[in-house]
């Protein structure tokens, strides 16, 4: 099969480069349509992309770009799961929790379904590490989650799977995952009652201090128990994501708990009386600006 | 210029079509190596990805792929920086805070840059709003300002730039931008002293409540008046982080401020003694486990 591209100095060459300087990105639908021989074989398409070489049935190539979500999701078994986890874990000691969960979840679906998985750049979320950029914050494991929930079922949906997994996260004795090749012995599990970094690892260090007997104090940051105990989450917090975008694949998905913005009429966690005690400050009216929003 | 693409019937199309099943993706050098007869023209190379038809020169076909960081950065002149600011604080009415400075970024390199931009899905973000999906941790323009930060000047670099514009939204009085259509009037600024979006929204919403006269509860969640000020706020955040990405394009960023997580050995705030009081934790070693720390 033979595709033509026009001649450098071409006319039809310098319109094409006109249109690319202007801008004017045709959708790959446009391109089928507008630009009919190029590479439109009996297999499907050849495609030359960021990502390498790709070979795309005709249905796929009519199909909305990347920067369009969600993308292709297939739903992961149990070896692949388990696979999910060992790279989280592992990766932890390459570029820390968020780049743990994102790089796990994506690396496996980069075998499975391939695609715009290939090429998305996984290092540009490594900065959320240690609550974000190591202000102690949201736990970044959460960050990587909501990326990769919202890659593969949608915006909605994905904010939809972080908010369960962030109860999931805050309610349960971590970590829990025992992976194939742990870097340290560890012994404690730790309730975060927050998705704030700062508190979730620090509970936990005191706690492991006093499993082995030095402490609260026993137990340092960066010291290879906590560096453990974060990979075991990372591990933790992928595999819960997996387990929601598997059910949401089989349309089982049913988010359960109410965003806390919209139940307690101000971004925060549901335990408010945790840090301000009995005098909760009650802001003003909730939510009449509302009707501002469009688009989304 | 010809190309040829072997028919899908070819013993050469079968073998390809096995390493895209078994995972072997080429890299755009291996391609141009290994299968060289495709679309090199004296113009340079045809290629049609995910974002549509591109013409990219020789030098940069032959560059890494889109998974790979830093992706090409064009410094942003005055008029495309108010144009960062305007999209940020407009698209904040569309996708809440993270997805209005990441977009804001984005929308004008994909103008001015083209290419990997075009084709990042933005919307993946956008969870990221509210401290991460209304749970009130980091402050979602953080984690839009990481992003760009990083798919512009890679992942360490970025995570710098973060830091600094941390810094910047903690310890200056925000919101500063003035918009070309304002959605509500608002009279306060307020210094957050941190960047967890509870306490500085909290606080602002208690400014503004005080400034128009109507006590600290004046003003709720999602008021008009508090949806404008954290639009402007994402234009503050969006224009910081572009006027370090622009610093760094010419060689002259240099971080100032060490990482929280590395001067007080834990991820967490500057500002101990606000939540703490006199008796601040103090946990065990910090830093022995770093020697597990590989590839980053």
């Amino acid at each position: 099969m033979v595709v033509k591209i026009p001649d450098s100095k071409s006319e039809e060459a310098k319109i094409m480069l006109e249109e690319i300087k202007e801008g004017k990105i045709l959708s790959r639908r446009g391109l089928l349509v507008g630009a009919g021989k190029l590479a439109v074989g009996a297999a499907g398409i050849a495609v030359v992309s960021s990502g390498g070489l790709t070979l795309l049935s005709k249905a796929e190539a009519a199909k909305k770009n990347a920067s369009e979500l969600p993308w292709p999701y297939k739903k992961l078994n149990s070896k692949e799961i388990k696979k999910v986890a060992e790279i989280a874990h592992d990766n932890w000691f390459k570029g820390f929790c968020t780049y743990a969960v994102l790089s796990g979840i994506v690396d496996v679906l980069r075998e499975k379904v391939g695609g715009p998985y290939t090429s998305f750049p996984t290092e540009a979320f490594i900065f959320a590490h240690g609550g974000t950029a190591g202000w102690g914050a949201t736990c970044g494991t959460l960050i990587g989650s909501g990326i990769a929930a919202s890659l593969a079922s949608g915006h909605k949906t994905g904010e939809q799977i972080v908010n369960e997994v962030m109860v999931f996260y805050s309610d349960t004795a971590l970590p829990i995952y025992m992976p194939d090749h742990p870097k340290a012995d560890i012994k404690a599990k730790s309730i975060s009652h927050t998705p704030v970094c700062h508190i979730s690892v620090g509970k936990w260090m005191k706690e492991e201090g006093l499993e082995e007997g030095k402490g609260p104090e026993g137990v340092g940051f960066l010291s290879p128990q906590q560096m453990e105990r974060c990979g075991r989450l990372s591990a933790d917090v992928a595999m819960k994501t997996v387990e929601f975008l598997n059910a949401w694949a089989d349309g089982k998905f049913k988010p359960v708990h109410t965003a806390p913005v919209m139940a307690n009429h101000i971004p925060s966690q549901n335990n408010c009386t945790a840090c301000h005690g009995e005098s909760i400050p009650k802001p003003g009216p909730f939510g009449t600006g509302m009707s501002l929003i469009g688009g989304h």
